[in-house]
């Protein structure tokens, strides 16, 4: 059988970006990395070494800085579909242009109630994500949050689950329930200020972890999941990727110490790891 | 629009095992990492909480362990079609079993061309990738390297591509070409000794990358995938992820010194990123 | 010359400990991870290997994890302190004793202004730090924050330095400062409330950041330690550790775009690393 | 009390160089990181902002590649003499200066017993570290392995330690032990050779660490420096970091199944952290 080249992409990754918004009383400050990635008719550049159809990895770089100046503005969805439009209008060559951009948070210091004008403390691990897929018949519009912490010390159980001779967990109806997680969504079309509705869904999203009476990480997924696309009728998909963070009951009884619920080994591996899909049918 | 469940899966990850295996005349070190994932009749743990049909994944961790003492004696891929067939064949709401393996690279020390029986030391950063995944009617093999970090001092360069606008770059007929790689292929059944295989495609693999006159990532990337799949006749396909770690020429001109392409700044972001899958028609 | 054991030390490091403080109408999560360092009459474990005087580091874990459930209910430091006594007052052996613990963030959630009972989400990267080092005569404790992350947009500036042949950098009035810091202080004597007073250090530390003119990072540095100097007498020695991230303006002028402090490379790496001690004479 | 500057000092760090040395029959590739500090005459640069004194970072940067093209030829101790020496001539201000490097392992390719002329592979996660430290009177030499990651299957035990109420780990005369270890030693006057006097220390190192009968992690540490010191007259102190690297054994018996020292879970915390310096007196 013949060798051909099938899928590929190419394109620069961690394009690291900061940009300071002037306003008359006050900055903000927005640093965001992007990632670039092309598909189209590229398979002589693979074959046969011909260079003539490849946009360098270091002039997206440089297109990335020169096009945030005047349309970086409002938020990486935004600047993302606009990125997308630019490689795919410039670039016969490309069919599909792929745009994914991080945007690392910061928060406004305040003291004594009064918000500072220009200065910002990092906001924490949980980074807001846009996902860009264009090709020249459609856009695809995703966005998500990365990273996000969580952690409740109750309303988290796991009991009646199948029992075998490796069996060694114990039931509880009463655990820590902690993830790192990643949560994508996919909108039908953009939604009028994605920023904001960024802050809604992470909103209903933490509303959903915090007030629902856990069976399992699976069921606690879907309650979230399901929320979302309840309350947001454009969205019309959602993927959660929940790794646990386990906190494990030390074992304090071994030395004549009670210990209820109390005293926990927090431990990074191994990890259950948990992911689904919610979708309309 | 009804809300239904989409794909989803459940497992263990980062199940790390050390194994001794003690032969009469020396030690053999092994370190794994196993990660596993479950897929099946798995709606009402999602929908209701039920948890009837949950093997919990500190089950599954505890099974790689028990397991590993009479199936993990030779590859990862072995120890894992293993594994994958033992989850299917006990659960019946499962129907796809998903497991991959990490193998760590250990190297015998070596005292006056003297290997020593039972000494190691840490082998560098590439690893041994396995990839099962099983249905109720078939099972798919893959393996892999990861982190394979490779340079060639020259024999590569980048030239007559497109220039725009925002093009700063400078064309070079001899550059550095380092690249820390992922790359997956796929078997079209299990090889007779995939330990052994896996050593051949590696060496495969750099040998191309160290002899080929590369005019791209693009071309040598490709150049590579296709001696594999040449070499190879069970393989069907291979991934190559080959992100750039740059080296750029430090202007030392502006200081008034030559640089013959002897000085480098090694940078990490922004990079870029280069995919292709080779397969056969 | 003779060949003699100097300064040496042993214990448990990265012991991760989360416990949950049970209040009427809400909980509390902490979580913490220790490092313990014992020294002492160990020459003859190092020279024959003589075990009869050594506590196994896993025996520290354990006691970690004991004495948590009754004293580890105020602040970390407080914990350290009682960690530190209990390890000296019951191992004869040993002439000093170093704990260091960690405390990670978490932030409680709230919804319509209403904090949740049980809920919490990620604080951030910085973490409140406490050292306690004791002998047989004196207890010093110090505590500080780790991994600070903060930003200004302006109000920082860099002029007047030396200009060699080497020198490419231009001056500027006008940059953005951010570095993430390492601050390190010692106390007199163990504050009333040490985790109030590390929010007090911690609040004054900020302000002083945001409301500096920056002439440099040694003039913000200097300011910032000479300040909570002033502010808190029982404190007698403050180290900061200011690594520079460097966000550096780039070149939109190749591209006739006018660039006016908007748009900036973010990069780790190399970055200024600027460090100093405020003590009393 | 008046407040006053103590200990400070400034420089860059992270600066990432890479050289090919050309021979006429192969290349050489050198990776390197940079870290520079310079203590001095600064007082007025942080209690008033007068940076007269100040010779940027960046241009520490600049000075770095420029000199790396006509005295980095040898060994990276031979550069980091050469550097301190340069900031320092070149700086009145300046009374020590401190430059520590990290060399990154590259391994020549082979290909059937014949090295590439041009091409490598990652050589693992060890690094050679060098420090130079130097003032107006005199000059201190110390070299390094960073991150040398080492195990033994066999010959280590750690049995009849001291037992309290929280003891639960049971002794052994036969363990895994593994290390990530840092060590550095100190030069009584520069070595003729010190590139190759680092391959000999690393031997040596590894010849102890894989020949001791290992009673504890202090008794191999302490063989591993006495070693070194009685081979290597010139070298006046060692220092060893000995972090443990845990291979705890899986308890199969709760299965039935026998584990004879087979089957270990490979951890990483928490972790006994063993250090030690060894001199002369």
């Amino acid at each position: 059988m013949d060798i051909r080249l099938d899928k590929n992409a190419y394109g620069k990754n961690a394009i690291h970006l900061s940009k300071i918004i002037r306003h008359p009383d006050r900055h903000e400050i927005r640093h965001i990395s992007v990632n670039i990635a092309l598909q189209g008719d590229f398979e002589t550049v693979h074959t046969i070494g011909d260079n003539t159809k490849v946009l360098p990895t270091d002039t997206m770089k440089n297109t990335v800085y020169a096009l945030a100046k005047d349309h970086f503005t409002t938020s990486i969805e935004e600047f993302g579909l606009h990125l997308a439009d630019h490689f795919l209008t410039n670039n016969s060559q490309v069919s599909d242009v792929t745009i994914s951009l991080t945007e690392y948070c910061w928060q406004r210091m305040t003291f004594d109630g009064v918000p500072h004008p220009n200065s910002f403390v990092n906001g924490g691990s949980e980074k807001h994500e846009a996902l860009v897929i264009q090709d020249r018949r459609k856009t695809d519009l995703s966005a998500g949050i990365n990273d996000l912490l969580i952690l409740k010390t109750t309303d988290s159980g796991f009991e009646h689950y199948i029992k075998d001779k490796y069996t060694t967990l114990k039931e509880t109806s009463d655990r820590i329930f902690s993830t790192q997680c990643d949560i994508t969504w996919k909108y039908d079309s953009v939604p009028p200020d994605p920023g904001q509705r960024y802050k809604a869904i992470r909103e209903n999203l933490l509303h959903t972890f915090a007030n629902h009476k856990s069976l399992s990480v699976q069921h606690t997924l879907y309650a979230m999941g399901d929320a979302v696309l309840k309350t947001f009728p454009d969205i019309k998909e959602i993927t959660l990727k929940m790794p646990n963070k386990h906190h494990i009951l030390f074992n304090l009884e071994q030395f004549n110490i009670k210990n209820h619920n109390e005293i926990f080994i927090a431990t990074d591996e191994p990890y259950g790891y948990i992911t689904g899909t919610l979708t309309r049918s």
